[in-house]
């Protein structure tokens, strides 16, 4: 594509994004750039445009040598791959928001780019508007990137926030949510950590160069965080976001994890509100980059897909420079971390299970200790994951070493033992 | 320059910027980039790698045709422009921080890019470390760029930092700051805004294709403001920020200044502290996006500069869409300012100058008041920026156009006068 040629657009999907992204064209007359045809799946629902822009025809778009970009924007992520397949086979530029879909194959997507040279694009997949696929891709590259971590899921930041400001249990805020348009009427995905699980998988590409999945790293999402938590939260001046964060080990291995987490005020996620998300970055020259922007919604999703149509008029694509010119930056879950964990019935918490505990509260129908956990340990079982049980991670949550002549020290004082340093 | 060619850098200036570009550079071999040769001024001083790595004679780098970037990191703006200019034309890439140097001869710069094909790069020229001149000119090209306002001065916002946090005269927070290495030795050209109006030149090209230079706005630094200003401002439960503002009035021209500001704590930037800096864009559908990070230091700089060194391995320039393709976007100052203003003697103020104001405190040695106040009035004089005379932005001060039948209305039951709305 050079700078003068239009661009032809087949559109998936005229949900919510696709509507809005089509209202975003069709208002900004300056980007020239029009919707030939729009794939739909129930061809009788009322729409705002003419029936002779939809089509329930797949091939009518795919097979339509005009059309040289498609945006995929449909829910269904197995339906979602076999069009994007298809699409860069035929050499035509693809835009998609799917970060399941992405996630899930993110090896075949890469090969299918190499092999029909087409342009695959999708800042929109990872906290909509943001530009921070393409600033972990482009500006991060050289410098020594030591972590990153945000909130990279705009219904549970939604969830949680009402939680804190309204003190009300999970149940209802979620409700509210709902209510609100921001979150779906199944919510499974968001709130149980699927889909930041799915952008953490797309970021840790762009930022590290490493191809996962999310079952190789430990991730929950927020469904057990109770109200009782909140209000623990409170009373030490934290707040409880749901974090993905990754960070380099000494080892230069990568400890990557999704799981709710107590922040301080001096923590710049502290001051991510509702469906905002955020990202910090760290680098060992640049130190820290705080980006914040919408992480839901219709238009700035839209926003995002229409940057990626933009930028394909330039002929950028994703280089992908760290997967393929550097050696693979591996997971490992060989690290400790520091948690909150908190119980309706005490009989639930094995202590053998930690390294050591450092706080220990037991009430009537809520009890709770801070201990610190081998993160292998939490990757290879279940049990912190069943009702009634809710692991919250500390602030700095990561542990790299344990050093067990302090902590046998530290037990001997705390069992009023004197000992000399 | 292709994928595999190697970088030859010869580096203009030593000093902290400079220094620290070396060690970053040595400290990260993945980089395979190497630093030829370093022109300084003074050859006498001690430094810390082997003399044979320095010249005084800038011609040995300029025409040294093993050299294929230039990087410019010396005080000298009219030096500068001297070595940047020589270099382009000998077809040489270029990197540089001096943002006096590039607002002052921007077209200039411009037009040597075009006619010698060199790339010229220069993220380190604002904000040091974070990628806001890159973001401005790739992502924010298709949206419907809204404005920008930031922090971009880190010596300001220091003093203005410590002014708050305990409480003491401008004179001692800059000497403060000094001492910490925040401000230089002539502070001149932070304390006074120039550097940061030297910096919304830059950010206003990448922005909005908007070629200007500081006097065709208005612009201040922050010396007159008080001790009791930040009395005052903290009662209203404000802070006080040197912000630049870049925003597109109603009639598709723009408002740019740089102007001490009232913010509140809602406001993004009230949370920007010390050295950092921040930048918030606001666009038709992305809404708002939120940048932070630190706006000072060797290694912030450093880590842009390596940045910009690392990009031109991938070809990467600026392709200055904005200014090339579209029509340009226009300054204005046909809008009114709402602000507040102190003076030592209330002899100072001329209420004449005023559309209408809001609020009126007369003290011993300290009067002040806000009001609405025409831009153009700012513009055309200079009175404001006396001695003894403090004038500082109201949150949101932007009023498009002042609706007189109400103002009067107002006025008459301020008066007590009854009317009917």
């Amino acid at each position: 594509m050079d700078n003068s040629k239009q661009l032809i657009i087949g559109l998936f999907g005229f949900g919510t994004v696709g509507k809005g992204l089509y209202d975003v064209l069709h208002s900004t007359p300056t980007l020239s750039t029009t919707i030939s045809r729009i794939c739909i799946r129930h061809p009788d629902k009322p729409r705002s445009i003419a029936p002779e822009f939809f089509t329930t025809d797949a091939s009518a778009l795919l097979n339509d040598e005009q059309i040289n970009v498609i945006v995929e924007l449909i829910d269904d992520a197995d339906a979602a791959f076999e069009i994007v397949k298809t699409a860069l086979q035929k050499g035509k530029a693809v835009v998609s928001a799917n970060k399941k879909m992405i996630a899930e194959h993110f090896e075949e997507l890469l090969e299918l780019q190499q092999q029909y040279q087409a342009p695959f694009l999708y800042e929109a997949a990872c906290c909509a508007s943001m530009p921070i696929v393409r600033n972990l891709e482009e500006y991060y590259d050289n410098d020594l990137l030591k972590s990153f971590r945000g909130i990279i899921n705009g219904s549970t930041n939604f969830i949680l926030t009402r939680m804190f400001e309204e003190q009300v249990e999970f149940q209802q805020a979620l409700r509210l949510a709902q209510q609100l348009g921001f979150a779906e009427s199944d919510p499974k995905l968001d709130i149980g950590g699927f889909d930041a699980a799915n952008k953490l998988c797309i970021l840790l590409a762009h930022a590290f160069g490493t191809i996962t999945k999310p079952k190789q790293f430990i991730f929950n999402g927020i469904e057990s965080v109770s109200l009782q938590d909140a209000l623990v939260a409170k009373e030490k001046k934290y707040s409880i976001k749901l974090v993905a964060n990754a960070t380099k080990l000494e080892n230069g291995k990568l400890a990557a994890f999704v799981l709710p987490q107590f922040v301080t005020e001096q923590d710049d996620l502290f001051h991510v509100h509702n469906e905002f998300n955020a990202v910090i970055t760290e680098s060992a020259f640049a130190d820290k980059h705080f980006f914040k922007g919408k992480g839901a919604g219709a238009f700035p999703t839209a926003s995002a897909v229409l940057s990626d149509i933009s930028a394909l008029r330039y002929n950028y694509r994703y280089e992908y420079r760290k997967i393929r010119n550097l050696p693979a930056t591996t997971l490992s879950n060989d690290f400790y971390l520091k948690v909150f964990l908190s119980v309706d019935e005490i009989g639930k918490i094995n202590k053998d299970e930690f390294e050591w505990i450092e706080e220990w509260h037991n009430e009537f129908s809520h009890s709770w200790l801070i201990g610190v956990i081998h993160a292998g340990k939490l990757s290879e079982s279940n049990w912190w994951k069943q009702p009634g049980i809710s692991l919250i991670l500390c602030p700095d949550p990561i542990v790299e070493s344990v050093d067990y002549r302090k902590i046998s020290l530290q037990s001997l004082k705390l069992a009023g033992v004197a000992v000399s340093a």
